[in-house]
């Protein structure tokens, strides 16, 4: 899936997909880049991603991962693939505060014909706060 | 934890957590009640809801699903009592379209002294979209 | 799959695959039929079951899940039909003890072109002691 | 839980848990040990661990993956603590083959006061097979 360039802001020159209207406009916008450890996705975490124990939303942060994962499989995918998630486990592990720096890594566990594993934990300013995984599944060039 | 009863709309007479950033304000509003057979929860799918496949988000059903867990264990925890998700599994089973009525029911599996174990079904008007599991952490009363 | 039918002793008319190793002789022998409610599996914890703790190891409960995986969606499959899990999840909810009574329902909860969702819960002499889903695979018949 | 050590045969040297009737004398035995870059668990497939599509059992799998858990959070654990597996999640990579060396590393993401968070890779001579991640709650010392 062809992505958008950030032209401005605190996530200028990272990559994302603004056509999501869920995952860029309501719940993100969430950033991608890659770099010499390959993909690492990013947001920063503000008031409206809060849940009222004053830590960010387990729905947020799973909606990240969720973005996450198709960050880090882009290169499996292509500008021209898309897919879908058909499975996602995650754990957490610690809470993510307000103004905190939320960021992800993860990898292509293996890539088949049909459906790619990929797995990754997310950080907020260093600090492991979710642990996914997850099955995807390849569907036809749009 | 104290509900909000909605007040207007096609979810009046329902409740809800008002106090909640991300749930309530960003990605929701999800609502809840109880009927003869349980706990239900719902809410209308949007355009704001929606991912590019003109399918809801992932990461907005998982957040749903979230919600929901807290709504049919709320029994468990009481108007005063808190807790946490620990860990979450879903499988996606189908796309919920715009204007759809997305809904969830659930149970819980076993309510021990500190963890509560809860599972449920999402339906979009009715067929299943989305499985999902969870482990949730007792906290001290707030 | 092919299975076989049990010809003696306490599931005496129910059904198995023999011809899996590990499922059978070395975990097992599990054992499924099919009732006026659907699918059950069953089968008699004993001393081989267990771990150190005085209960059913939990690998073993995992293993029966498998095993009741594809009883559950045996007529997805048909008798020349296979396939293979893709992604488990579990959640541990109490303990079997020896010489209870192990037992599983669950349901097909969609059943694609390639992918099978299914969910069902693990009880001991009717409590229940393991939640679990899977995403399973479709292969050619073999 | 105190060790075992490993007296004869391939793995000697290792540690196991040999009162774990399950775990050690039916689907394993299996072994652990820590080397420079943390502990490993491992075992020999071999025809008993076998499914009838030729690769070792799934349930195999799981079971070895839940051994190597309490291998991994050893150190959190302590040899007079113990502990259960709550929560466990898994996605099946690829087939192992009779005769192939089948080894796990993997890593504590958070240790809790109550809740130990561990997740890992299960390879067969150096391809990954499964991968998995699960909660772990901490008993009293028994």
């Amino acid at each position: 899936m062809k992505p958008d360039l950030v032209t401005e802001g605190e996530f200028k020159g990272w990559m994302t997909w603004m056509s999501e209207a869920f995952e860029y406009d309501t719940a993100g916008p969430f950033y991608y880049r890659k770099d010499e450890q390959g993909y690492i996705t990013a947001f920063r975490a503000e008031a409206k991603h809060m849940n009222q124990g004053g830590v960010v939303h387990g729905g947020c942060l799973m909606t990240f991962a969720d973005f996450s994962l198709f960050a880090i499989a882009a290169d499996e995918f292509g500008e021209d693939g898309y897919g879908v998630t058909v499975a996602f486990n995650s754990e957490f592990l610690s809470g993510a505060k307000e103004g905190q720096l939320v960021e992800s890594r993860g990898e292509v566990l293996r890539a088949g014909g049909s459906l790619i594993f990929v797995r990754g934990v997310v950080t907020a300013d260093g600090t492991p706060c979710l642990n996914y995984s997850a099955t995807l599944k390849r569907l036809s060039p749009r």
